[in-house]
């Protein structure tokens, strides 16, 4: 059985982006133990970069020790009970699974549904608010991994709050990527994703809960239903008082070595301006795709910088299109999820993947892939329209 | 902020184990996608060595994207429904978080229960079966890192089958370091970690489910209250048929990349060969420990060799003798845990951590660390007792 030595691709789907070669060499350095002094001052400086990121000064901010879902999870898992009522937005594919979430915690879920590639709508969610007024949690994706659009996160902050209920807000594909303001807005459960907008390997969560989340979870009527998930159990390794920390599960140490390097590079380049980086790279793409005559998705105001969604032309046998594009420039895009299998690509402009050489390469990949498989589209335009906005000054 | 750069320990804990330079180098490979065609390569490459570690043909074999403790809650999450009733023996701490497991499941948890340190009393199990005719489950843990006891897997397994009951076993330390049959044995479930005699990073659990357990799963009457660790959502993409893999989570890349390369190691050893070195190793140990006139606390019999628990001398402030070692040799040992804090410290030689020189490393260090402090102990005599094993032939 001979080693494994993975193709040298370029990851433009809806994540793992491309993983900066210091965050690499980061998950490669020697192994120490889970109680190491040395690795509790690691811990330190992980949890104030991680409430850097996302802007907080929440004392139980910290790294998931699994993906996305493990983050999602633990929201759910530590904040609701059974017989609570949860109204949850779902408009693409990660808002199902909050729905999951929350009816495995025995609880109901209360759905404001939208079709994919629409925002939430705030008119839905104030009705939901007004018909359950005893509902805890209002539940709903920033955004939306599935299909690009991005929710009002602040608005419907506001309306949770006005109305006594918590907020659980997904910022998988958000956090790094663009504003998102955990204390200013009020987000009393949040979880991200490692691989995504902060360009590390997957694996890791970030979470936080806010003061009022952390006396909900200590006022509980009963236990979590996750051991591993337990966030009354996690907080004393990740947050112990009097420098005590105790043992509960053993920390995946080098792909904390990693997440550790990408927020040590996104502190370097400030957050504004990897904000700033990832629209910046958003319009450059979007529009040598308009150039083209591909049509994006979501509607503007809504679109998420970091993860384009387009329209496949028609007669274009999409599966063939994104192999071509996998064997022939080793570039992975991604496909449409749920409602919009077969209907949309999804590109991703993340992390270290949202660089003018990736909006260049991918534009002339898929404009010769397109045109080779017959597509009806804009030869010989793209470039010039995303070289205007890459570099103008 | 600058880059985290760990020092160089030992690590002769309970895990993690060192990380050999080629499990270190592969964790640093390029990242590439979940849906890529080369990485469902290495995902059948992995099922297919673990099957080889793990000693059987099941087809539901692959690592959890968690560590040990997401392999365990997967087993009863699974396997367990609210009103079953679980046989749990307890000899150490490990046997108490099943308990926690199965309790979290609306489960009855019977309590088989001996004291830390001891194997578990086979009779005392052979009455809770009897006591429990209706109990659906038998679990417990074949290694017990807390203690450095071995349970008699065989058995207890047969026993349980006699019964018609499951069988849940923890396999965190025992997987790679000891006599472990899947099949033969007739286990239903088991989990292991990545971070014990496979000597990968921590993060990673393998795990395997048996045909039984697998229509057990398929004919529950309620979803698993864990979306995470929902194996019937799992096996659509670890074990697609037809080819055609479901997105369920986005895995761990990198740390799949180092559990591969890891099992790759192993086949170039071989399975009998790592079990006869963690064997001659640990006996070697023992021999310089017993020389230096320190006392094992499990019994010959029941000892592992992975992990080896001694008393702590007389006179000695273990929580200061540790910390002297850390930083006088870099060598990392483990303290004791739940009834044996401060009564016991826990030596490891797991994976890469289980060569001579860790044996002869860990004696040197002990004889001065426990001389400086004052411990009444054989001078000089302890290398010469580990080499006639070591280096006889």
């Amino acid at each position: 059985m001979p080693s494994f030595n993975p193709p040298l691709r370029v990851l433009m789907g809806p994540g793992p982006s491309d993983v900066h070669p210091r965050v690499l060499a980061a998950m490669a350095r020697p192994t120490i133990g889970h109680l190491d002094p040395a690795f509790q001052a690691l811990m330190e400086d992980m949890k104030d970069m991680l409430r850097y990121a996302f802007r907080t000064k929440n004392r139980l901010t910290m790294p998931a020790s699994g993906p996305g879902s493990v983050g999602m999870e633990t929201c759910f898992v530590n904040l609701v009970e059974p017989g609570d009522t949860v109204i949850v937005c779902q408009n693409g594919v990660f808002g199902g699974r909050m729905k999951e979430n929350v009816e495995r915690c025995g609880a109901t879920a209360v759905m404001v549904i939208d079709d994919f590639g629409k925002t939430v709508d705030l008119d839905k969610v104030k009705k939901a608010i007004a018909d359950n007024p005893k509902a805890k949690v209002l539940a709903f994706v920033h955004a939306e991994t599935s299909t690009g659009a991005r929710a009002d996160a602040e608005t419907l902050c506001k309306m949770a709050q006005a109305a006594g209920m918590l907020t659980i807000v997904d910022a998988v594909t958000s956090l790094g990527g663009i504003p998102l303001e955990v204390d200013a807005w009020g987000i009393d459960a949040i979880y991200s994703g490692s691989q995504k907008c902060l360009s590390c390997t997957p694996g890791l969560s970030p979470i936080s809960f806010s003061a009022r989340a952390e006396q909900v979870i200590k006022s509980r009527n009963r236990k979590v239903q996750s051991w591993f998930m337990d966030m009354s159990l996690i907080m004393n390794y990740w947050e112990a008082q009097g420098g005590a920390r105790t043992y509960h599960h053993t920390a995946p140490i080098n792909s904390l070595y990693g997440l550790h390097e990408s927020l040590v590079m996104l502190k370097e380049e400030g957050l504004e301006a990897a904000w700033a980086r990832h629209k910046k790279n958003h319009m450059a793409l979007r529009d040598g795709l308009v150039a083209m005559g591909l049509e994006m998705l979501v509607a503007e105001k809504d679109r998420l910088p970091q993860l384009n969604a387009i329209k496949i032309p028609a007669g274009v046998d999409e599966a063939a299109a994104r192999k071509r594009l996998l064997t022939d420039y080793n570039l992975e895009i991604g496909a449409g999820l749920g409602a919009l299998a077969g209907k949309v690509w999804r590109i991703g402009l993340m992390g270290a993947s949202s660089t003018p050489n990736h909006v260049t390469l991918c534009l002339a990949a898929l404009e010769g892939t397109l045109a080779a498989a017959g597509a009806k589209i804009n030869r010989g335009v793209a470039q010039d329209a995303a070289r205007k906005v890459l570099f103008a000054s």
